[in-house]
C-alpha cells in the first residue's frame, strides 16, 4: 500500500508495480485524483543545475527520462526547455564561479552571459540603479552584471506527468483508491497475544497497515506500507513514534496576465530554441519570473525564509494557506518593478499558496525505512524534478533493503542508504543564491 | 540574553560570562529557579561509553570537569561513580565486540565480565530461562551471558550541579530573571524604515530579542540571543522561520522503595569502590535499574521507541505528561521481574515523566547560529553528561563564529561548526543496545 498519490507517491507506485508485477499494489489518496495537493500548487519547474553530486544524479536522470518521454515516446508532459537564467552582480558571479566550474566539470551544462549580452536579449531589464534611486539603495539592490544560464532546465505540466505514471501503473494492474484518507498507522506485534495494550515494549512490532476513511474504510493491512505524504508526513508518522523529518512552510505564487507592456517580455530570443524568456531569477531574495507565452501570463514569486513560519502539523485543507496580496505588494512587487519596469502596474489576477516539505538537515530528499514503513519525502521544493529517480530508489529499498543500489534511468547506480538517515551520505548543495 | 536555564542554558551562561566578563549576560527562565523543567525530571546518569568520537569528547571532558569539581575542589554535586553494567547475551556481546574494541582504543575504559563473574556479584540475577518458562519465551528474553562495565560512569545530582553553575555565573556579575517566559522572538530589520509589515524579504533582518512576560515584561532586546529551551525549542523558533531540529518524546521513571527482598540488591561489591550495584541495563528494551543505597530506593525505566509518539509542540506545563501505571505494569515490570525476581511484588511509590529532546538526525546534540540566534539542544537525553562541553562550544560560537575551535575542559579542541547543521560533521553513535 502506498499512501499519498502526489508526484512522489505515483512515481514510486509505478516503479514498484513495474518491478514487482506479481505484487498487488494499492495507491490511496484523500483527493479524487493524483497530484491534487501540493504537486498541483507547484511552480512545476525543473533544473539540473546543482553542485551536489546527489542532486545532480537525481535530477539529471529524472529530467532525461521526462525529455525522452516527450521527445522520443511522444507523450506530451508539457515540457518547455526554456532554461533558467540567474541574474547576478559581479560579486555574486565571482562568489559562484567555483560552483559553476564544479557543475561544468560534472557535465552540467551552464553558460555565463556578460551584462551586455543579457541586456541585448532582455532590453527592458534594468541592470543598474542610479545612486539617486532611493528605492534601490534602501532595498540594497544589486546591479545585473551578468547571468548564469542552465540549458537543461525548464517547465512541465505536473498534471500530465502524474497522469502518465498513473496510467502506466493502472495498465500494469495497479489499484487505486481515491477519496480515501489514512487516519493512523497500525503498529502491531509480529506475534499477537490478544492482550489489551499491545504492542508492549518487549514485543517485536512493526507498521502493518493503516486505518482508512472515505471510499475505502476500516483497518487495511498490507505486506508493506510506503508513505509519500509530503507536508503531512509527521501527522501520520509521529503518533507511531517515527519521525517524518519534514517541516512545512508556505510558498506563494502570483499569476500576472500579460498586457501590452509585458507582452514583449514573454519572448526574448537568444537563450533557447523556443525564443522564450528563460525562467528568470533576479539578484534579490530569489525573486523570479516565469513566462508562459502560450497563455500569455507570468508566474512570479520570491523566497521568504527568515520570518516565514514553519508549520508543525499542517491543516489537511490546503485552502487554509492563502496567498497574501500584501506579500505580493510590499515584498515581491517591490523588487520586480525595479528590475523589470514593465511590471510597474502589474497586479495578479490569480494567486495561490502551497506547502514546501523541507528537510532542514541538508535540503535533499530522503528515502528510508523505519519500523517496517518506507518513507519518501523531504524534497524541499524539488520533488517533481527528482521524482523518477526517487521512485526507483523507493522500489530498490522495497525489494532489497537499504544496502541495495537503485538503477536510475540514466543507467547510473545509486546506493539507497545514502538517502536514509541511519547512514545518510549526501553532498550538500552550494548553489543557493 | 540566554533563554532557558536548564542544565544547557546555565552552563552556557556561565562559560559566556566567564569568557566575556565585560558583557552583560541575562539568563531568563519561566520557572522560579535553574533546572526546574526536564533537567529536574532526568535520570541524572552520566557515562563516557560511546563509540562516536564526538560523543566521547563531549562527555569525557564534561565528566572530567564534574569529577574534578567534586574530588579536587570539594564541591559536592552528588557524584557516585557506580559504573554502568550492560548485561548481554552471547549474541549481543559478540555483536558489540567491535564497539568495545573501538572504545578501548580511544581510552574509554570498559571491562567485560563473563556470565559467571556477573552471577557471582549479583547472585539473585536470573541469567537463563528454562525452555518451559512460557513468559520468557513469549517475551523472547535473552539470557545473560556476560556484562560490559563502564567505569567512568555513574550518577550525580542535577540540582546541585546547576546551582554550582548558577552561583559562579552570579559571582561573575551575571543576571537572572526567573518566572519570566519568552513568548516570541523579535525579528527586526538592520535598518528599520518604520513601515508596517517589516521586515520585508528584501531587508537584512535578524533576531534582536524576545517578548517576555512574567517578572520581566515587554520586548527585551540584546546584542545576542541564545536559546536553550530543550523540548520547547520549536515553539520559540518556528514562528521566526528557523527550524529547532528537536522532537520531543515522553520518558518515564518509576521509583521503587527498597524492601527486605530488594535491600540485598542495593549493594553488590566487586564492581566499584562504593560496593554499590552499578547502573544495570538488562538485555531487553533498554530496561534499567538504578540503585540509590543512601535513600534505599531504585529508579527503573525502559525505552519505548516505536509506538511512543513524538510531540510537535509540547505543553508548557510538564504536568501534562504523566507516568503511566500500566506502562510500568505491562511493559517494564514484566521484564524486570524476570531478570531480578526480587522485583516480583515491587510497585512504584512515585513516578514521573519528562521530555527527551531528540535530534532524530544522528542523536547527537547541536550548537548552531541562524538568523542571529544561537541555539543549543538536541541532546537526546544526554544533556547533563555533555553540558560543560556544550557550554564551552556555545561560548566559542558566540565569540568567534562557527569557524572557531572551543577548548574543552580536557584541553582538547573542538571545531564549533561540526555541531552545526550547515557543515555538520559528527561520527554516528553505534553503542545503541
Amino acid at each position: 500500500m502506498i499512501i499519498g498519490a502526489g508526484v512522489l507517491g505515483v512515481t514510486a507506485a509505478y516503479h514498484i508495480k513495474s518491478n514487482n508485477p506479481a505484487k498487488s499494489v494499492l495507491l490511496v489518496d484523500r483527493f479524487s485524483d493524483v497530484s491534487q495537493g501540493n504537486t498541483a500548487r507547484s511552480n512545476a519547474m525543473f533544473r539540473n543545475t546543482f553542485t551536489s553530486r546527489d542532486n545532480q544524479l537525481l535530477a539529471n536522470s529524472t529530467i532525461d527520462f521526462y525529455i525522452d518521454l516527450q521527445e522520443k515516446s511522444k507523450i506530451d508532459i508539457g515540457i518547455r526547455k526554456t532554461g533558467y537564467l540567474w541574474l547576478m552582480s559581479e560579486e555574486q558571479l565571482s562568489r559562484n564561479a567555483r560552483h559553476i566550474e564544479k557543475m561544468e566539470k560534472r557535465g552540467i551544462e551552464t553558460k555565463v552571459f556578460g551584462g551586455g549580452q543579457v541586456k541585448d536579449r532582455i532590453p527592458s531589464l534594468c541592470t543598474d540603479f542610479a545612486p539617486t534611486d532611493e528605492d534601490a539603495s534602501l532595498m540594497n539592490l544589486d546591479p545585473v552584471d551578468g547571468g548564469v544560464f542552465g540549458a537543461k532546465c525548464g517547465r512541465l505540466d505536473p498534471s500530465k506527468l502524474s497522469k502518465f505514471y498513473l496510467e502506466r501503473f493502472l495498465n500494469l494492474g495497479g489499484k487505486t483508491s481515491f477519496n480515501t484518507s489514512a487516519q493512523e498507522l497500525l503498529l502491531e506485534p509480529k506475534i499477537p497475544l490478544d492482550i489489551e495494550g499491545e504492542p508492549f515494549v518487549w514485543q517485536d512490532a512493526s507498521i502493518t497497515g493503516a486505518s482508512l476513511t472515505g471510499d475505502l474504510q476500516g483497518n487495511f493491512r498490507a505486506g508493506r506500507v510506503l508513505l509519500a505524504c509530503g507536508a503531512w508526513t509527521n501527522e501520520i508518522l509521529w503518533p507511531a513514534g517515527i519521525d517524518g523529518h519534514v517541516k512545512a512552510k508556505k510558498r506563494q505564487l502570483f499569476k500576472i496576465a500579460s498586457n501590452e507592456k509585458l507582452a514583449g517580455l514573454l519572448r526574448c530570443p537568444g537563450f533557447n530554441n523556443l525564443g522564450d524568456l528563460p525562467f528568470l531569477i533576479l539578484p534579490k531574495s530569489g525573486c523570479f519570473a516565469k513566462a508562459i507565452p502560450e497563455s500569455r501570463e507570468f508566474w512570479v514569486g520570491c523566497d521568504d525564509n527568515l520570518g516565514r513560519e514553519y508549520i508543525d502539523i499542517p491543516a489537511r485543507d490546503l485552502d487554509e494557506y492563502k496567498a497574501e496580496p500584501q506579500y505580493y505588494e510590499r515584498n515581491l512587487h517591490a523588487i520586480l518593478r525595479k528590475y523589470l519596469p514593465q511590471f510597474e502596474n502589474a497586479r495578479p489576477d490569480r494567486m495561490w499558496a502551497g506547502l514546501y516539505s523541507y528537510n532542514t538537515l541538508d535540503y535533499l530528499p530522503f528515502v528510508f525505512e523505519e519500523g517496517g514503513i518506507i518513507v519518501i519525502g523531504g524534497d524541499s521544493g524539488s520533488g517533481i524534478m527528482k521524482a523518477d529517480s526517487l521512485g526507483r530508489i523507493a522500489d530498490a529499498l522495497y525489494r532489497e533493503g537499504d544496502g541495495a543500489e537503485a538503477t536510475l534511468f540514466s543507467g547510473e547506480r545509486y546506493l539507497v542508504k545514502k538517502l536514509g538517515f541511519a547512514s545518510r551520505d549526501v553532498e550538500r548543495e552550494e548553489w543557493v543564491i
